[in-house]
């Protein structure tokens, strides 16, 4: 992938009363080192990177009211960085400035085990918070895969593969602490499970993208560990089949956790790298929450589904050590699909369509990647209409950044042209600002554009990402 | 309750050329008769009516354009209208101008069965749209209590009985088609169930109450009807021991479908309307929804967990006539209590804070109304911590509607102090300004002055509700 277009950037050295100040407000906290800067521009995406000016590794919440408000003096701009696992370019230092650090914010600062909630700094990650709260019963559901900070996976609304069941960030952030551009503090919500008072600000600022404040904590709802887990697996003649399993079962009712679908090509590179020997086929994987007569019978239920739709080597267990082999080639698929091409990168797509679509999308998505020179490998949360393609492309070689990108456009606009959406989970960061315009219309892009010249007037905040508003 | 402070209210004539452009544009749908204006001007709170200068009954999104480009030419308010089921003053043309009225937009426009949605005009009631699609083998299943609109519920974020399982309009809606300030149609979303495809237009929408565009069209998530229902109910000696009950209940993970609490006065009321002879104690309402076994299995837990904490009387079933009648006190409460005092209208409070500090809050709530001279029977939907007192006062004494607002005031300053809302369902409107400044703070209210401005400048949008942004 090139470097993305930039027609309005502008990208000045920081002002010396602005280091001065900087350097004064944090000192050490405050890094210009080339290493640290250059770490804090880059992500997962095939982006090269675009280091920002300087880093601050905040604190807390008064450290970032100071940092926004001289930046706002000095009209520089400010990019939230959580572990930097994005991978559409969302921190990129595009148009220079500081970069604000937060994983030193890494307090889980209340659990109201009673309430299922929990309130934590904005660095703190998935794992250690579920490490955190292990002994409360409680857990939090979502997963995207990298050990995100919750702070990130609120900014660009992320989910993952228990989203069936458990729902995304937007609708398990109950609340959260924002530093807006002007340096004021906010609390969106209190922590009541629901509220009709006023416009919506926690929905506003989660999936913002750190474009239209600085989240420096969050409330998220948690769960009941589930008294018993029971995990399946079935391989599937085509697509199809696969999805039509997954659709039936939804209809029924069963409140399936996790259902995750692989293609044959995804199927073939686990087994290249893992030996696992399974068929080449689309493989579903599904995991159940509940009692241990509810998995059962969940499991029990799928498996009549799956075998209807000519499904076979329907496999399921309860037993943790069973699970994990079942899902072996789940958690390998990525770094597989990889090393089907050493030295590639990959350049994820993240459709997702109503999933009466889903089977047509996949598999017109499939025919596309087959004529094409690059690997296309398909894992899809199918539950949720949800699919990555990873197209795995030589980062050093522009013909196959640019096939990657062909290759992208087509399955982002046979997405929206099947009423879907270009991002399911990843976010809009650099690389789908335009695709958001042939989504939503130039009319509801120009009601988000208003919204973020309203939050952040003088466009310090993540500038030149999601929309186009200056 | 009087009229309410209305400092910067003008209400000007409708200008002759705007009147004259609204009766070439829409004929008989244009009414300025006075009892339809007037019968336009009134909700289910106890505010006197304001009515508005002229009605237009909407047939489609195109005459909502064709009425906000004219309103917007001529600087008039316009206030949308469903049902008229609100309880908050929205519905009151403090600043004059037209009621738009979108009853006669009631189509539903496409069932989408595999998917689990449904896109139907505003006007769709929610028990007209469940007898629509009830052979398709889903429902939706937000319930209010009122045969709202589903426009409407989305304008005031409503939930109702079994948003403890199946969440609020928050949650359940997918997209929106919205007409805004200028005139033109935007789609706030597809219908895939996530998306991460920049600021959430819809979830700003939602609960808005009509001051940010005109929702024409709402797209929903269906849910399958349950296999099979059970129901339970159980007196307790006191609040803790029913609220202490709901909290263990839903910490076991029991995905209880509707939780409801009555408390002694309001089991007094139906008592003496419909002779029911139960123990006049509080009561717990169940509902469970699930397969044959689980429902039964459920119902076993809560029993369980009823009797550690005192629990008598626990009775439960799953044949529908049986149900109906475990839960006839819930479906009388509202009217019963009314009738303690008749010629009364309830000033009815509408507080949510989390679920652990649910039982304080009842019980100083209830201490409070002890010792005021007017009755307050309460109604609780104490899974999610939020609960309605029916303060009942004489609209024709001042001295009872003062008393009522005091009660109210408590109430809300109580459950601010608690981390809640001082509304859980029912919306801001023209009586909760105040409070939501107390609940969010300056800082965060002017973002959303913000919003309102940016959306829309001109004012001419349900002006004078939610926030003072002008």
């Amino acid at each position: 992938m090139t470097a993305p277009a930039l027609a309005h950037t502008l990208r000045n050295p920081l002002p010396a009363a602005f280091v001065a100040a900087l350097a004064a407000q944090f000192g050490a906290r405050l890094s210009t080192a080339a290493a640290v800067c250059e770490q804090h521009g880059r992500d997962e995406s095939p982006y090269p990177p675009m280091a920002p000016d300087a880093v601050v590794f905040a604190e807390s919440t008064e450290d970032v009211v100071a940092l926004v408000r001289l930046c706002a003096e000095h009209r520089v701009p400010l990019i939230p960085y959580g572990v930097g696992s994005s991978i559409e370019g969302h921190l990129l230092a595009v148009q220079g400035g500081v970069s604000v650090d937060l994983s030193r914010m890494n307090r889980v600062l209340a659990v109201n085990a009673e309430d299922l909630t929990v309130t934590v700094q904005a660095g703190v990650t998935r794992k250690q918070l579920n490490a955190e709260i292990k002994d409360t019963g409680l857990f939090f559901p979502i997963d995207p895969g990298a050990d995100a900070s919750l702070g990130g996976m609120a900014a660009t609304r992320a989910s993952g593969t228990n989203a069936v069941r458990y729902g995304t960030m937007r609708e398990n952030v109950l609340a959260l602490k924002v530093v807006t551009a002007e340096g004021q503090v906010i609390d969106t919500a209190g922590r009541s499970r629901k509220s009709s008072a006023g416009y919506d600000l926690t929905r506003v600022f989660v999936g913002s993208e750190g474009t239209l404040g600085v989240i420096t904590e969050v409330t998220l709802r948690l769960y009941p560990q589930p008294e018993a887990i029971s995990a399946a697996t079935c391989s599937f003649p085509d697509v199809k089949a696969a999805v039509d399993t997954v659709i039936q079962t939804i209809q029924l009712g069963v409140p399936v956790a996790r259902c995750e679908l692989l293609d044959a090509l995804t199927v073939r590179a686990v087994n290249l790298r893992d030996k696992l020997g399974l068929p080449e086929q689309p493989l579903l994987l599904f995991e159940f929450h509940g009692s241990a007569a509810s998995v059962a019978e969940q499991a029990e239920t799928v498996q009549a589904v799956a075998q209807e739709h000519g499904g076979a080597d329907f496999k399921w267990t309860t037993k943790p050590e069973e699970r994990t082999k079942l899902w072996e080639a789940r958690h390998a698929a990525y770094f597989a699909c990889l090393q089907l091409k050493p030295g590639c990168r990959s350049v994820t797509t993240d459709v997702c369509v109503p999933i009466s679509r889903l089977a047509e999308c996949i598999a017109q998505t499939i025919e596309d990647t087959n004529t094409s020179f690059l690997p296309a490998p398909i894992l899809g949360h199918v539950g949720d209409g949800n699919f990555h393609c990873a197209i795995l492309a030589d980062p050093t070689k522009p013909e196959e950044l640019e096939e990657a990108e062909r290759l992208n456009r087509r399955i982002v606009e046979r997405a929206l042209a099947l009423d879907g959406t270009c991002t399911g989970e990843h976010g809009v960061g650099l690389h789908k600002m335009d695709f958001l315009v042939q989504e939503h219309g130039a009319d509801a892009v120009d009601l988000m554009a208003r919204i973020k010249r309203a939050f952040d007037p003088l466009n310090i905040l993540n500038p030149g990402k999601i929309v186009r508003a200056f």
